[in-house]
């Protein structure tokens, strides 16, 4: 086992990586910017390096400088987390000639699941199934319309150049084909001045449902389960859930011995994410995640496998001390991202200081934070400043759990995403667990108006106490004091 | 199910079953001691109605001023949760007076199984094992030989006046007994005027092992398995664990269905438990708590079973939705009690304002906490304001996430008994599982040593902080501010 790990991120998973450290009698070190001086994370840490400016191209995208601490400390292997650098090989290679383990998948591995065609080549030779259709640009209406007829209607054709929606259209019968063609083709030529077009089959209301692998370096994979995260906004997931309201047991053996397949034909090592579109009966690869997720509690709380320490584990060479028969799930859980950010402007970032904090507690709950009260949160980085997640024996018990957590949650001084989560939880389609991935969308007129309920109820409550009671720097004092005892109190 | 459900209750425990009101879709009433006006409990309910002075004879004592709250608020039930009026057969018999249901088995169990002479001779009929011993005070010291020989060495004479160690002795050969005898009925008669002797089996290092039992009341019962609560102090508990480190299925199934004989035998309904003391393969029956327990949470956290939720449907007539076969275990279980006690001047009450508070968090951590920053604690109750439960996949991980909890728990301003914990949590003996109901005495000085290291690591950093940061009535109006919002969110 490594005796110290360097973790390489900020906010909540830092803290995260940094707990599994503590149970397992490794020190931490952190590394942070100029602007994450006074966050959890860096007095959570047994030693802590600044490594520069906010900008995460001047601290958390310097390789050089992270290898440059993990030198001086000592730190035998790093942790990347998630984002930053967790999916750049760089960061990989620089390790590997410094003779510092990184705690994930080999380099080459990181970088060939990285690349869409190239992942999805390597998919289909390991017999996961992929969305059917081209890879080459259609050239002719009667290309267009074999290529349709031979992957099934409904197809969608998009122009190479395309996103956001623009250029992308659903086709349901043949009759409209020639005609969507044409006209998909000359959008894109006047839009994007490419008129290449690829047509691929279309999924009406996909659900995302994705795979927990885990693979140690004997080149033994398991999988942990699925996790369904269709409630996204902006190709951005807010609420995830395990298992999948749909699951059944055929149907992950399934998924779950494709995405073991998919991780043992790339000969992957450490814990992975293997993502699926879900519609009507079959799935199809959607990419892989080479780092461990936002969403892995919710696989630990129905597992009971500790995931950060598994991979840490399995970086240090040992080998995975169960096997697929060992993995067992218990009720279900859900988490939902609690985000500095204004749902009622669309989700616009909220940064700013933390006035009052308490976070819920008692049966079935797990808070996975990165703040405190009077913690200012800096504008540079993600809005996400914690996690709530909860766990209960049904899927109901579930939400009215988390019903009850959200009512708990108190965070004063930014907005949050909290109204927008009370409002999923009172939907009665989600309720009923009717997801896919265009969800939100879907009932964006309820849930604004629910959620303009809430928030007006709060917001109500807010000014009321602030005209009373305000903050002052005493409690910045008191905060900042917790902080560092909480640093000095450690081991 | 109940509309509306009276907690005849404070501090952790109300919110405890407040907490299961609210995911059920329950109104909670709260009644309060002038003392409670800013507790959370208060804060918490839907209701809240305050019924007299501090001492508990004048406010959590007084069922008349209870159901009187029960009535004017329409609640349908009242759950009187630990201590107070648990186990006080009259409130029970007001509730069926006034066609109010009452959480928890009929008035008529709750007072048999109080005596402690009924029960052991309720048990002893069911079949449970006792501790053999004479009912009946021991007049000769031929008797005494001969009953001794019966029961088997070593025996414990006992002065039937006597308490707190006085008048009891530990008789290990037959040689030793009839001077013991006498000694100790001439040390009877002298120090309390009272020469009857008893004789019981002596159990040199028992362990206190316990079994969860649920009633419905169609009869049907189930155990949910057990726990350990050997760390005492002076008999009262301060560290449970489930299971308990020595417990094999074949024990488990032993000392199960002795607990289930034990509750059907007296016709239990709800939530009950059955204690023994267990020594070298036997265990003795010891008493039936006839209500939720303190350590009801790790029983919980193991079995994913929600008992306070339980004994609500099953109050409201519901049956038992799960049989003995269903209940399973996964993990293992720690709770810490936190009481604001200091360890180290003999676990005197520490009452106070809580200048600082964060509680743990992440993975396996569960707090059932009544109290917030800037609570005052008052003085006329018990001093337990909070209790940290972990879970792990093994009892050793259990133990190194309790020491990552408690190192991130943050109270400051009053004494708790964190120190201790910690102590305990390093300790080998107790890593070892080697535990008995003396385990604190025996291993007192280690303990002592380490919490006096721990404390003067802590205290030192409090006092550093506290010359720079000093606490304010605006810290007071924020978490005021806190309560009451936390009050109004609601819902």
């Amino acid at each position: 086992m490594f005796s110290k790990i360097l973790v390489a991120n900020r906010g909540e998973i830092a803290i995260r990586v940094m707990r599994a450290c503590r149970e397992l009698g490794v020190k931490s070190v952190a590394v942070y910017s100029e602007a994450d001086k006074n966050a959890l994370f860096t007095r959570y840490a047994d030693e802590a390096y600044e490594i520069g400016k906010p900008a995460p191209s001047q601290s958390y995208l310097r390789v050089d400088r992270i290898i440059e601490v993990a030198e001086k400390s000592g730190a035998e292997a790093i942790h990347p987390g998630y984002g930053f650098l967790a999916e750049n090989p760089s960061l990989g290679e620089e390790c590997e000639k410094h003779g510092i383990k990184l705690i994930g998948p080999r380099s080459s591995v990181i970088e060939a699941m990285g690349d869409k065609i190239t992942s999805k080549k390597l998919m289909e030779k390991a017999g996961v199934p992929v969305i059917p259709g081209t890879e080459k640009g259609v050239d002719s209406p009667d290309d267009a319309a074999r290529i349709a007829d031979s992957i099934g209607y409904p197809v969608i054709i998009k122009a190479s150049a395309g996103g956001g929606g623009i250029g992308m259209r659903a086709v349901y019968e043949e009759d409209e084909l020639v005609r969507a063609f044409k006209s998909t083709r000359s959008v894109a030529e006047s839009a994007f001045g490419d008129p290449t077009i690829y047509i691929e089959k279309y999924l009406e209301k996909p659900r995302h449902i994705e795979f927990q692998v885990m693979a140690d370096e004997s080149g033994k994979v398991i999988h942990l389960a699925d996790r369904e995260c269709s409630i996204q906004r902006r190709h951005q997931k807010l609420i995830e859930e395990a298992p999948s309201p749909i699951m059944t047991p055929e149907l992950r053996e399934r998924m779950g011995s494709a995405a073991v397949r998919a991780a043992e034909y790339i000969g992957y090592e450490n814990a992975g994410t293997v993502e699926f579109l879900y519609s009507k009966g079959d799935f199809y690869f959607l990419e892989m995640n080479t780092r461990i997720q936002v969403e892995h509690p919710i696989t630990e709380v129905i597992t009971g496998v500790d995931l950060v320490k598994e991979q840490i584990k399995v970086a240090a060479g040992g080998e995975l001390e169960f096997s697929q028969e060992d993995v067992s799930i218990r009720g279900h859980a859900i988490e939902c991202r609690i985000n500095a950010e204004n749902p009622l402007a669309d989700f616009a970032p909220n940064p700013g200081k933390i006035t009052g904090y308490r976070s819920p507690g008692g049966i079935g709950v797990r808070v996975d934070s990165g703040v405190y009260m009077n913690y200012e949160i800096p504008p540079f980085y993600d809005s996400m400043i914690s996690k709530l997640i909860v766990w209960g024996m049904t899927r109901d018990e579930a939400i009215n759990r988390m019903k009850r957590a959200l009512s708990e949650y108190i965070i004063l001084g930014v907005k949050t995403t909290i109204p927008f989560h009370k409002a999923i939880m009172r939907n009665e389609a989600f309720r009923r667990g009717e997801l896919h991935t265009h969800f939100v969308d879907e009932h964006r007129r309820g849930i604004d108006a629910e959620m303009e309920k809430i928030v007006k109820e709060d917001q109500e409550m807010v000014e009321r106490l602030q005209s009373t009671f305000l903050p002052s720097k005493k409690v910045a004092a008191i905060s900042a004091a917790i902080g560092t005892y909480m640093h000095a109190r450690r081991g």
